[in-house]
This record gives structure tokens, C-alpha cells and sequence, in this order.
């Protein structure tokens, strides 16, 4: 019997958890300089905060947790009798693992209204759980990082999200496209063809040129009866790219003319702010089915190709849903575990590891509780250090120290004991030498501090 | 329609996270000096990884993620129709909640043993879940930290974990109590009145010693059918206080022997280095029914009524379950929710809390842009910061601001635009003064370093 684990999930070993930690800690430290504040919320809802929020599909990718005791006998029998799983399913569960951090947000913001303060700026960076078919790069269990403000329609936040996104990929070495376009010249865009009912699937429409290219956008519009009239301005408006001509084209729609006012404002506030990555107008970003109403934004590496690693926008409500205000705000996401694969893939997570410990080895038995003491006084230094147990002979401590891969390695014997030095061997170098243990200490903390 | 989070979980605030974070982080520096390596596994575990690996009991507080799909066909219907919901879970459900970190762990070295460089060190900061009637202080999610090593006998590890304990309970501000003992005293203690068969229920009978005193204890024995002659025997060693008499009663045990010389040698190890906590040989210390062999460790607050906020010891075999080699080791780990408590209770985590951001009011929107600009360049600088949306009264901004608790406010108007000045306000001494922008964030920044 070998032991496993459930298909999807990961075992992370110390070298991949310093490199995600890494990662974790870039965007939090942003995070929070930005003023926003943590939250964490249980890894369990209540099923009836999460059911009927990511659509059917997402009802069924939900994992739910059985009732404890004799659930069996709480289902009412003729939906036993008929084995109708779905229906069962609120019968025998009452709870469901977080499957993203918008919701159990809009939640939280609901239930601690009063503790609030708005506009509330929040991030939390925590796991999500979804039933779905584990692929490469697709897991059943992973993190989401997301930052939003509740409470206030300043643009200034559509600005900072986008200095947030400039900030934390600079600082990870990556090199991106941030997107923005603002829903708002969608809506102008179906209003202007005399289709505002199609909203909804020429969005979705649009959200998939990307991938399937503007005749298979052409070919779905086709189905939903648009003209080719219709059609073609459909086209028009995709192929610009400057917001003066988009101006132009929605200049009859009050709407169309709010979101190139709103386009405008941002960019004035990011006026003198020079980005260190590009940021591109994209009048085809639509960002599929979700709840935005004005900007919205998405990041994709320009170095290696792997869809987006970061998006948002602002959306109209977020907390009615849970019989709260309405709550509007910009929210935006890190999409870290691609993240990873990224700078994975461009050699740029090697740094992240933490240096293995300093290793003490001692010669024989005798000399151990000399290598303890050492061990000890690193320890009391700050360094990370370790020592192998008595007992192995030096050939064995030295395999051990090569796959611990240690810069510094301190050999006891009892010279050294005798006059209290240490030998010490240097790995990068190949360097060794004895020296008075006081000296080895402040060699050592001086090397690792450079 | 209130939204409501399942009963025994809970929803963390920014100020609450920052000083679990704080706590997690002054243990996670520790066990890293210490060289433990960081792993994490995954929240859900296949059942039969879990199942019969904590007692009965156990079986009954793992949480079940009940299975995807049409899962009633699944189910024998012969076990429908009995609803015997305890024969159904295994077909309804395969994989669970993680139920505590040690477990995981072994199965983590078998899987991956190839990869394992012996002797392995390896921490691990995670939540846990347990379905267990809620009650004040205990949770169906919290965290656990626990470090190991396994695959040497070395009681240099002994020392160490003594060493850790001391070295982050005096970083966090607590005074403690660290108890030592050996299982081998309890084997020799149990041999030595001829009721070997017997050490199990007498192990756990001394485990209540704290809470039921010695005539409950006394009681227990009785029922066990041991005689006066041999429970005077078992209240002789549970009065004893110094080594040396227990090493005097135990002299004709080999097992107790080696006990005493275990203590001693761990002792051996601590000399010359002095602790900033009490380590206090207790022969009544037991730790329940667990798998330990060797050294025992409990820490208690010697400041607030808690029950123990950490504990540990050895064990001989934590991987065979999993049909890897024997691979003993030691362990300890840190309650994290109570030392939460008692740092609380004592007031030691006020400062823990993150300092509010710096926070920027503007006067009227015409100015709203140039406070924009100062808040570019304040988190240029560093430091933390955010800017009230534009479109409120002062008035409003202030209330907002003292609410948030920030240090230092600035206040922009027409004049400080001109002048490319701010006006700042130090909340701290309610000093105010207009100054150059440049000066604003040097002040600033030597302020909050400070």
C-alpha cells in the first residue's frame, strides 16, 4: 500500500513553499502599503451562502461536506427511494468549502457592517476548493489573492489598482500587459445596434476572441440573428484601439461617453506616474459573464504566453445578495499559482529559497555535546544552523551536508574542542580553515548577510 | 435573511490577524533557525489516510466531503434501505478535512521518502478541522504548529525542543512552565509493581492526575484491581521530585534506568546555556494516550489558568502505518489559539497590530488629483498609505480618519497645491504644521521608524 493523496491537490515541499511564500509576501506587502486591510474567513460556509452564486455549473463544482451523526435517516425517503443525488444533497449537507473569496467577502461585509468602516479596503490571500477535473495547471485546491474597496466610486481606485498591478509584477521581475476597458462601451456598443437584450451573449461573445478569433465571434453572433449591419460595428468597434476614435463611435450614447470619460479620469490620475510596464486600452477585454460595471482589467505576461495572471473591476453590488446596502466597489486578483508557473519557467524564483542552515559536524561521540554548544551559539547569533546527530561517521555527515547543500560546514574534533576553534569550510569557495569561535561566528553572519 | 458563518468557525478581522500573524511568524522564525523546513499538505486527505488513525472518536469528528456526482447510486442499497448512515459514509464520501498535522505528515514521508534527506526536519503552520460540539475556546477550524524530526535517536533533538520552547514562548512575553518526563519511568513504574498489561489505563489515569487530584486517581486504580501494596507504589513515584530518588526506585529496572539516563543526558545537553523559563522534571507528566516512547514535553502558562500551551516528546514509529520503514523521531507543537488567549488576556499583543496607513484628505475635488500625486509618493517612499475618495466634507474625512486611527493626516488645499506643500497633522502630539512636500515624507518616515 502506497499512500496517496486525492487527485488535484498538492503536497508542497520546503523549496516550492519558500518560492510561494515569496510570491504570497510581494503581493501582501503591496497589499497592505496600498491600505488594504487582511481578513480571513472559515475554509466552511453555511451551503446557502455559497449555492445559487456561481451558477449551476458552480453548484456542482462545489464541494460539500457531509453531515455529521446519522444524516440518513434527516432524507426525507422518496428522494432516497428515487436516489435523486441532487436533491439529497441539502439533506445530507449543510456546509461547503470556500469556492472563491468574493462571496464569503460579501458575506463578511454584510455581517460585520457595523465594525466597518467605508470605504473598506480589504485583501485576503487564502485557498479555494472547486470539483473540477484536475488538469495540468488546474487544481482541486488553490490560492486566490484579492484586494477590493467597498464603498466609494472614485476612480482613484481604478488608478491604484492599476499602480498595484505595475508595482507587484515589477517587483516580482515580470514583465506584463495590463488591459483596460470599461464595461460601460459594451452596453454603449449594444445600445448603438439596437441590441441592449444581447448584452449578456455578445459579451460572452467578445470574451472569447482571444481564444477563437474574430470569425468564430462573427459565426456565435450569426446564431443570436445579429445582421451583418449589426455585425460590423460589432467589428469596428473591436479593431480600434485608440479612445478618441471609440469617442467618436459612441458619441450618441450617454453611456458609451460615461466609459471614455471614466477611461480618461483614470489615465489623468496616472498622469506623471511613470509605469514601469505597459498599459494598454483594449476595447476587446469583456471579461466574461461577471458582475462589473465600469473598468475593468486584466494582466497577461508579454514574456511568456499562459492567459491572464491578474484581473478585476468595479462592480455595482456586491453585499445585496446577503440583504446588505448595496455595495459597489473595484476589487482585483492576483492570479498567483500561474504566477509561479511564470517565474518558475524564467528562472526567477531560484533567490526565494531560504539559504539551507549552517552545518556543524562532529568527529566522534565525544565531541557531540562540544558541536551542541556551537550549534547553540549560531542559534544565539540569528543564524540557521544545525548539527547531525552523534554517531555517523564523517563520510555519512558529509553526504548529508552535500544534499543539504549548506554554505558553511564547522568539523569538530578535539583539537578544535581543546582550544575552542572550529574548522571551517566554506562550500562556495572550497575554503577551509580553523579559527577561534567567536571569529567563525561573525565571519559566517557577515558572509550570509552579503 | 442574516448571513451566518457554521457554528465553531470564525471570521478574522485585520486587527485580530495581525497579531495571530505575529504569533504565527515568531514560531515560524524559531523552527526555521532551529532548521526545520516548511512542507504543507493538502486540506483534504482520502479517507482511508485518515480513518482509524485517531480512535473511535476521531472516526466520528473527521469531517466527510461528501463525493461529486450521482453519488446515492453509488451506495449498496441494501445499506440505503437500513439507513445506516455509519456503513453509507464510506460510499458517499472519500476523502476528509484534515484532522490534525501528524498524520499528514507520516503520509508526506512515505510518499515522498525518496526525496527525504535523513535525519528530516520538517514544520508545518495549518488549519485543522474537527467536528466537535463548539464551546468557548474550542474551534471546528484553528491552526496547529508543530515541527518534527524524524529518523534519528539523537536527544540532541530533546535539548533542542526544550531550547525552542524557551527561545518563543520569552519572544512572545510568556512566562512558563516547561515539564519534563520519560515514558520509560511510567513502563519501569508499571513493571515494577508486576501490572505491565496495565500501562496503558494507568498511563492514562496519572494523564487526569491535574484535574481529578490523587483520590480520583486512586479511585481509578482501585477499579483496575490493583492492590494498596501496588497504587502506594504508584503514589510514591507520582510525589517524588527529584531524579535521583526516582533513579533510586527504579534501580532494578533496565527501562527505568534508561529513563533516568535519558533525562540526564537531555539535561547534559542544556548546561551552560541558560533558559529564560522554568524546565521542570515531572514525574506525573503523562500526555495521555499518545504514541510517545521516550521523552514527554508540556508547557504551561505559569500567569493565566490554561492547560498546556505546547507539548511533545518521542516516538518510535510514526511511517510504518503507511508501510514505510520505521522511522522514529521527535515532535513538538505550539498552541497556537491559547497562547492567542493568554497574550490577549495579558495585553502583550497591542503592538502587534499594524500601524495605521498614513491617510490623505483633500479639501475640495479640484485638489483630489494633487492628493493623489502625494499618496503616489508617499508609498513610493514606503510607506503605508491611502487617500479619502474625493466628494465628502472635511468634516466627514476626519471622522472617517480618526476611525481608521492613523498617526498622520494631511490636508491638502488650494494653498498647499500652489505651493507644492502639505498641511500635516500629527494625531500623536496634535502638533500641525505646513511643510514641503520632501520634508513631509522624511519626517514622516524617521517618525514611523522610530
Amino acid at each position: 500500500m502506497t499512500p496517496g493523496i486525492p487527485k488535484g491537490t498538492r503536497d508542497f515541499g520546503p523549496a516550492e513553499l519558500y518560492k510561494r511564500r515569496y510570491i504570497f509576501e510581494t503581493i501582501r506587502k503591496y497589499f497592505e502599503r496600498y491600505g488594504y486591510a487582511p481578513i480571513e474567513t472559515p475554509s466552511m460556509e453555511n451551503l446557502e451562502t455559497l449555492l445559487g452564486k456561481y451558477g449551476e455549473e458552480g453548484d456542482q463544482l462545489l464541494f460539500k461536506v457531509l453531515n455529521n451523526g446519522d444524516f440518513l435517516s434527516k432524507v426525507p425517503p422518496e428522494i432516497l427511494d428515487s436516489k435523486d443525488s441532487k436533491k439529497a444533497t441539502l439533506h445530507l449537507s449543510k456546509r461547503g468549502l470556500r469556492y472563491d473569496l468574493t462571496i464569503p467577502f460579501a458575506r463578511y461585509a454584510v455581517m460585520h457592517r457595523h465594525e466597518i468602516n467605508l470605504p473598506f479596503k480589504r485583501y485576503q490571500i487564502q485557498p479555494v476548493w472547486r470539483a473540477d477535473r484536475p488538469q495540468k495547471g488546474r487544481y482541486q485546491e488553490f490560492y486566490q489573492c484579492d484586494a477590493d474597496v467597498i464603498g466609494s466610486e472614485s476612480l482613484q481606485y481604478e488608478a491604484e489598482c492599476i499602480l498595484l498591478f505595475d508595482e507587484v509584477f515589477h517587483e516580482l521581475g515580470l514583465k506584463v500587459d495590463i488591459r483596460l476597458n470599461n464595461r460601460k462601451l459594451l452596453t454603449a456598443l449594444c445600445e448603438l445596434i439596437g441590441a441592449s437584450s444581447l448584452l449578456s451573449p455578445i459579451t460572452t461573445a467578445i470574451d472569447k476572441l482571444d481564444k477563437i478569433g474574430w470569425n468564430g465571434v462573427h459565426n456565435i453572433l450569426l446564431k443570436e440573428n445579429l445582421g451583418e449591419d449589426q455585425i460590423s460595428t460589432i467589428e469596428r468597434y473591436l479593431k480600434t484601439d485608440s479612445l478618441g476614435e471609440v469617442a467618436q463611435l459612441f458619441q450618441a450614447q450617454a453611456v458609451g461617453s460615461q466609459g471614455v470619460e471614466e477611461i480618461r479620469q483614470v489615465l489623468e490620475y496616472l498622469e506623471g506616474k511613470p509605469l514601469h510596464n505597459q498599459l494598454t486600452f483594449d476595447p476587446t477585454l469583456a471579461r466574461g459573464l461577471s458582475y462589473y460595471t465600469g473598468a475593468i482589467l486584466e494582466v497577461v505576461s508579454t514574456q511568456v504566453e499562459m492567459g491572464s495572471i491578474g484581473g478585476g473591476g468595479r462592480y455595482d453590488d456586491l453585499t445585496s445578495l446577503f440583504g446588505g446596502e448595496r455595495l459597489g466597489g473595484m476589487g482585483i486578483s492576483f492570479g498567483a499559482e500561474r504566477i509561479y508557473d511564470i517565474m518558475e519557467e524564467l528562472g526567477l524564483l531560484a533567490h526565494a529559497e531560504l539559504e539551507p542552515p549552517v552545518l556543524v559536524l562532529t568527529l566522534d561521540d565525544q565531541i557531540h555535546k562540544y558541536g551542541f554548544e556551537i550549534l547553540y551559539h549560531l542559534r544565539q547569533h540569528g543564524i540557521r544552523a544545525d548539527l547531525h546527530p552523534a554517531g555517523a561517521r564523517l563520510k555519512k555527515q558529509m553526504k548529508y551536508a552535500n544534499r543539504l547543500n549548506s554554505r558553511f560546514i564547522l568539523i569538530l574534533g578535539s583539537e578544535e574542542m581543546e582550544n575552542q576553534t572550529v574548522s571551517i569550510k566554506d562550500m562556495e569557495s572550497g575554503h577551509q580553515s580553523t579559527m577561534k569561535i567567536d571569529a567563525a561566528f561573525k565571519m559566517i553572519v557577515e558572509s550570509l548577510k552579503a
